[in-house]
């Protein structure tokens, strides 16, 4: 039996989104198949600013946000099958779906219509959904990612969403040996996007407008980085690439054509970002020079995150994170709107 | 021998788009490929109607357009091996390329970025290149496909064009038995879509706004036919479909939300057009649902015009034609400028 009490740092308004108290919450109710999850890391994902701040609409507070948990296996319901206590699990972004749908008969529960986010959405019975920035979480077993040996915890957790919206697109791309890989923007899902790439076997190029990256990227395994500061920097790599995963997150940072002018014949651009605004308005004549197409995901299914985990404990794929203690979550989500983190906040438990 | 004489139906001005008048011109200089073809039919494409408008910038006058060619084989250059005199066969929208680059070893001729226009473009020898409205047509080997039994050299000279540029997006993306295709508008290209789709084996709905094209739809194939005059028409489709290609030509008239909207996971919405305007900006949000992609093509490759006439000659596919006399181009040009057309004009020899 557990003795888990749901507790986490919580806001109350969108307009003090710095500004977080701790409070006990009410999980969504008991079922056959949920899980509760002692928390011990939590991911800070750029969604949870979006969401706090406001920027995606109005919200249910008091609010735990917070959706990239790593943690351990408290309790089990009694139709749970493939988790015992003390299983290292995670979370990402998706807590629910209806279990019922084409969508969700086909493995592609991340499309249900009746998907349920892991915080700030009403789950089963009514309760709204609170997130990882707390002590504990519970979760339909459907939605709970074993973490395999040879992958920490504080690895896999920022990997539940960050590293899951990328690895996604570029699971079902094929994206394999042999192939060019562009990475448009290093952030969080940059970084994620360039070491997954390289583990997949690509030959993956980084695009950034930041010097201070370049390193970085190389680090990470790309093999070409580009400073997009240069003039013209785009016009030696026409039909270069295969693919190119784009995660500028503001629509008018986001060079549409530029990137799409890269590509070899019938090659991709992935947009994994939801900036607030519509991205730039193109003309068809712009993608008929190499028949590119332009793609958008929307995280990933719990086969394909089951498939990256293995993949990092095989590769060795960790994140590029900083470890801070919960109680600075403040810190950490100021860190993450100004743009100073390198590369995932990764929160440690120090309220339970 | 030929004793061919290249004449056409040629416009000085693009203020006068519909004033023909018969004039001599010289084709492209030989070569050891080329091919001298004796035009008996050509449809009327829509592109040439952007063209000689001036829609889609100047051109070099005067010119002879028209793209869509069929007709007879009557000299062939000494290095040609596929064809002889007396051949039938047709020649689409692209004249030539360059045969030296990446896309044109990966047979991504249509790709080649010194493509060559069968009209209205630069041959190799620097003589502009003038199209099937004419009474012959020179063309290097590569870019003759050859019509095979079965099929009427009045249905495969729109296809070289109309045809291959639905056929080729379909077949690289697998349109096949068991899809849900959809077509969004039902003019020249949409018919092709439909009639090639359900060749392919797919059940296909078309959208219209057309109530009196409802029972051509049915008669070229299509399973289901939506009126999108009616209110919240979209609503049932919901993830209904597998692949949408979108033929509306005007970036006001194209609802792409609404289109991507009816997908189902990871569908792609192809657009075969090209709106003189950009089109509709997008929130990838939108896309987000499903995971939707959208893409875009020009024309196709040798390869896919011989398959799509292959294809063509085994499930019967014939185009839905008015055949005017050539000398009546001006009707034709006007006819398609209007919408009038059902649903391809093609000419017919009356100068040689």
């Amino acid at each position: 039996m557990s003795n888990l009490q749901f507790r986490g740092y919580s806001i109350k308004d969108t307009a003090k989104w710095t500004e977080f108290e701790v409070r006990d919450f009410e999980p969504m109710g008991e079922r056959d198949d949920t899980i509760d999850i002692e928390v011990k890391f939590c991911g800070i994902c750029s969604s949870d600013v979006h969401t706090i701040t406001g920027g995606w609409g109005d919200i249910n507070t008091p609010l735990v946000s917070g959706h990239e948990v790593g943690g351990i296996v408290r309790k089990v319901g009694k139709g749970v099958k493939d988790f015992k206590e003390g299983d290292r699990v995670c979370v990402g972004a998706q807590i629910d779906a209806c279990g019922k749908c084409r969508q969700c008969g086909d493995n592609q529960e991340n499309y249900c219509p009746e998907q349920v986010d892991t915080y700030n959405a009403p789950a089963w019975d009514g309760k709204i959904t609170q997130g990882g920035y707390s002590t504990a979480i519970r979760a339909p077993e459907k939605f709970v990612f074993r973490v395999p040996e040879g992958v920490e915890l504080e690895d896999a957790a920022p990997m539940a969403c960050g590293g899951l919206t990328v690895f996604s697109p570029m699971h079902r791309f094929g994206v394999k040996q042999g192939m060019k890989v562009g990475v448009a923007g290093l952030g969080g899902l940059g970084h994620f996007a360039v070491m997954f790439a390289v583990a997949m076997g690509a030959e993956v190029t980084v695009f950034t407008h930041q010097q201070d990256k370049v390193e970085d990227a190389k680090k990470m395994g790309a093999s070409d980085v580009v400073l997009t500061t240069e003039k013209d920097w785009q016009k030696k790599y026409a039909f270069a690439f295969d693919y190119i995963l784009c995660t500028i997150d503001v629509s008018k940072a986001l060079p549409l054509e530029t990137l799409t002018s890269m590509l070899y014949v019938n090659g991709q651009l992935h947009l994994c970002c939801m900036p607030d605004d519509p991205i730039e308005a193109f003309k068809t004549q712009s993608l008929a020079a190499n028949g590119a197409s332009i793609s958008v995901n929307h995280i990933g299914n719990k086969i394909e995150a089951e498939a990256m985990l293995r993949l990092a404990a095989e590769k060795g794929v960790k994140a590029w994170k900083e470890m801070i203690p919960m109680s600075q979550v403040s810190k950490g989500v100021q860190g993450v709107k100004n743009n100073d983190v390198r590369y995932r906040y990764v929160l440690t438990q120090d309220l339970a």
